[in-house]
């Protein structure tokens, strides 16, 4: 039996790894794979302290050597579901096994927010993405479009431009929320298309994506455009799935948490990082969060002897 | 006229700095020097997640070229006011320079707790110290004695043993503090001894420090040690001074803050970091705090106009 099992190897994940492994914790961290949305990002990342300008790669690495300089178990693996028993919780993997801690963090972080349109999920990996990062050498030389005008859809767009031929933003909306900046660099690229009021209806194809079909939202048209990939930034949501009943949510589907110590209202069981209510998504925060969900363990498991 | 003016330049206000100015907010930070309490640490900080091993100086180094690699305006300097007018904040610096802002964010950290006795305040910089990482060399050979049995007071010793002949600590209260770990290491040093039961009654001294004065309450005894350093690590309290009618307290004189937002009772002013009540002081918890108290500005500035 642990004394803790922290879910999720993200920033918020593996620095409460870092901070109950410091304390002494008996302590398995369980993910799928490290690094969270940072794996997913389009662009260097310059707003984590004491790096000016790092890949999302390159800090990940980072954070996971810092991890594994601890003594912490590691499963690599998927949580499908945590249970409370009277003294402890179980947690269950998706290859079936079952770990047994007497507290439990839950920072499973985000994941990217589906179209959920007709061909989107038979086409994941035959052209459809949700990580720049991954995928975007594949396009080489490809007409892609990328789905949503926020900052992240503008800077995957530009992240493109050194591959594919042609790229296109599709923004639902009459204007695209992109900051200035974003706005003034994709132009000067001449290489990215925008599309705004477009409503993405359907995802074509024989084996791979071949064409995407959306509605202008003003004309009430349906277009054909001919892409080859398709990259969705629309947002993301919060890993939930396996903690449905030990957790409140807001209505964003957020974990609801005690702000000053990452409780939530199973006696135990913390949560922290994106995939809490905390007020703003970013990397320094949800390691700050790590930090403090570690330290309420800790506190907690000391006193509930 | 600032948009936003920062008080402190530890990892609280370096990363609110950093947020402010990627938010193209026009911002100064006012800060008598970099680092904060990192610049005080007797030993390498391991868990700042990115860095499994790095001097405090080494850090703050790291922190402050990213903060001057922003657009923002840096004023080294204490700051000894801060009025808020009907539409704006006045802050006043000790060398009578006044800065206008429309918020303003306080992350002035904490200060070390002084001893409060006869003789502290004389011997400053004459045997007293209060910065370890910065005094230490100066007792080479010497006779030295740390007041604290916590363990920053452990960790104080532990570093001193490469340059003092004896190191002494003492404790007010019958047991110390500090981790088993901290113990074991100074045990191991042969060079350490712990008073207990010890309360620090006096520090004497012609030109500087000679000899303290300690009272052993348990016998009640008044004792004689000589010694020709003292480190005084009896923990620190937030820096506020400036700041007494536009915020509340709690009775530990931290500033109260919305946790979510870092907002403070006055519209426009924020605060961030240790001398907040946030309720565990770290670096990356700091940090994280000072991003959120930079988004928190950004949206007041954006909504007030």
């Amino acid at each position: 039996m642990y004394d803790l099992i922290i879910i999720g190897g993200g920033p918020a994940g593996i620095t409460a790894g870092i901070y109950a492994a410091r304390q002494k914790l008996n302590t398995l961290l369980i993910t799928k794979d490290f690094g969270g949305q940072m794996a997913r990002k389009a662009v260097p990342i310059e707003n984590y302290p004491g790096f000016e300008r790092i890949s999302g790669m390159d800090l990940i690495q980072n954070f996971e050597k810092h991890l594994r300089k601890q003594k912490i178990d590691i499963e690599n693996n998927s949580v499908i579901k945590v249970e409370r028993t009277v003294d402890k919780f179980l947690v269950l993997t998706d290859n079936k096994n079952q770990f047994e801690g007497r507290a439990v963090i839950v920072a499973s972080g985000a994941d990217p927010r589906p179209l959920e349109v007709p061909g989107e999920k038979e086409f994941i990996g035959k052209g459809v993405s949700y990580c720049i990062a991954c995928d975007a050498p594949l396009f080489s030389e490809k007409t892609v479009a990328v789905v949503g005008g926020g900052n992240a859809g503008f800077e995957a767009a530009i992240a493109l431009v050194k591959w594919s031929k042609a790229i296109y933003i599709l923004e639902y909306n009459p204007q695209v929320k992109a900051d200035k900046k974003n706005q003034i660099r994709a132009k000067e690229t001449g290489k990215i298309k925008i599309i705004t009021n477009a409503a993405l209806k359907e995802i074509k194809g024989k084996q791979f994506v071949e064409s995407l079909v959306y509605e202008d939202r003003k004309s009430k048209e349906s277009k054909n455009l001919k892409v080859e990939g398709i990259f969705v930034e629309i947002g993301s949501q919060p890993a939930t799935s396996f903690i449905k009943n030990l957790v409140d949510f807001t209505d964003r589907d957020e974990i609801v948490i005690d702000t000053k110590t990452c409780a939530t209202k199973t006696e135990g069981l913390f949560a922290c990082g994106d995939v809490t209510d905390v007020k703003y998504k970013q990397i320094i925060i949800a390691a700050g969060e790590g930090a403090k969900a570690a330290f309420s363990a800790y506190f907690y498991l000391r006193d509930s002897v």
